[in-house]
């Protein structure tokens, strides 16, 4: 049996300030470092080792991931980077406020935008100073590998990937990982190991901070999954995410 | 051309206190997170960018390239952590008092134990709660390359093979490295590269927290070599390095 750790980063300045974020490099809130920070207690209070970590290149998830290690006492960990665990990218709504575009459009549009399966928000133009394309960190990518806009359909076509070539391989070899991530990114992968539904995925929601443990046979179907702590604190804080797009 | 920096961690804890560190996992001061973060602000306005960068498993180390990526925004770059970067061993003068040793058995003892090319300061036993056999991180060695003692000399003998096999390869192929490691560590290392001889090895003394470039030829021969920043600040760190161990 393994076990795979889930987290998605701490509060960041964006989910604070209830913006769209997407693919923007903002940073964790001192509320979303104590997330991370309690993560990291969490996962040592209860024995949890690993031999490696991945996260994104979004520097909330990597602080995230470094905080938790931090707290575990565990820096020295490999750590892989890969742009393919980002959040989903939002488009032209990178930036703008989530009640403010459910007051112009309505929450059932917000509501489309963010949590469709396949219906991505509008697309950023190529040349919008948001986009992603001169970033230095995606320099070794091909232009159209780097998104203007996604689904989550799109998401989940990114993510595999990397679990099917990286992830997936060192759990297989006895490795016990732990990825630190981003809300989209997550859900990706929970579609995946449970084979959730298009219909379905749309009400998952994947709180701040709570390492989310999923315990997985020899050929990685998962047995169970839970979230480490408090149960109730950890619904409470999904739910908190699910009214987020809400005018 | 390439381009090769090494920084010394920032003030750590032990340092502060002038006691032997080793391989013992102290963290930063706050004036060592601040030196590490303007080693970072350094690199920055100079325009230095990196592919890779090479740590210690000892948190001082990887704390100081933490806070260096981060100052350069860089977060995302891929870390690769290697014991073989860790400090020189410190024996069983692990946590003692560099003042209070030369009271004890002279500047001139205290001397050798900091700078003899090959004379080891005396080993731990390996039952001894300072000793680093029963830490995981070091799970994956062979109990007898986890050292008891050092001296500067097999320092050189267990970084060399990774700068071979590691470091020296990836700057060959091009990759922008660099190095947040340990004051021996990187006397060894710039002893490799500059060919300096046993002897003269004793009066080089690397500060806290200063970028160390090395300008390097195609076969990696030393061009040149510099601290960035503040030259007179540089040498008057080196020199309070130099005089830690007088009673």
């Amino acid at each position: 049996m393994h076990k795979l750790v889930l987290i998605r980063h701490g509060e960041s300045t964006w989910n604070l300030e209830n913006r769209f974020t997407g693919w923007t490099d903002v940073d964790l809130t001192p509320t979303g470092i104590e997330q991370a920070k309690n993560a990291g207690r969490l996962l040592k209070a209860e024995g949890y080792e690993f031999d490696l970590a991945y996260t994104s290149v979004l520097k909330r998830a990597t602080r995230t991931l470094w905080h938790c290690l931090d707290e575990m006492d565990r820096t020295w960990l490999p750590v892989e980077h890969s742009w393919r665990l980002n959040e989903r990218h939002y488009g032209g709504l990178q930036g703008l406020n989530k009640a403010d575009m459910a007051k112009q459009y309505g929450d059932a549009q917000v509501l489309v935008w963010r949590r469709s399966y396949d219906t991505p928000p509008p697309a950023l133009e190529p040349t919008d100073p948001r986009s992603e394309r001169g970033d230095i960190r995606y320099a070794g990518l091909a232009p159209e590998q780097i998104p203007l806009t996604e689904c989550l359909k799109d998401t989940v076509a990114r993510v595999l990937p990397y679990w099917n070539e990286s992830i997936a391989p060192a759990i297989r070899s006895g490795k016990r990982v732990v990825v630190a991530a981003h809300g989209n990114s997550i859900r990706a992968l929970v579609k995946y190991l449970d084979n959730i539904s298009d219909n379905d995925i749309v009400g998952l929601n994947i709180p701040n901070g709570i390492p989310l443990v999923y315990e997985l046979d020899a050929n990685l179907q998962p047995i169970r999954h839970y979230y480490l702590g408090d149960a109730e604190a950890a619904a409470k804080a999904a739910a908190a995410v699910a009214s987020q797009g809400k005018a």
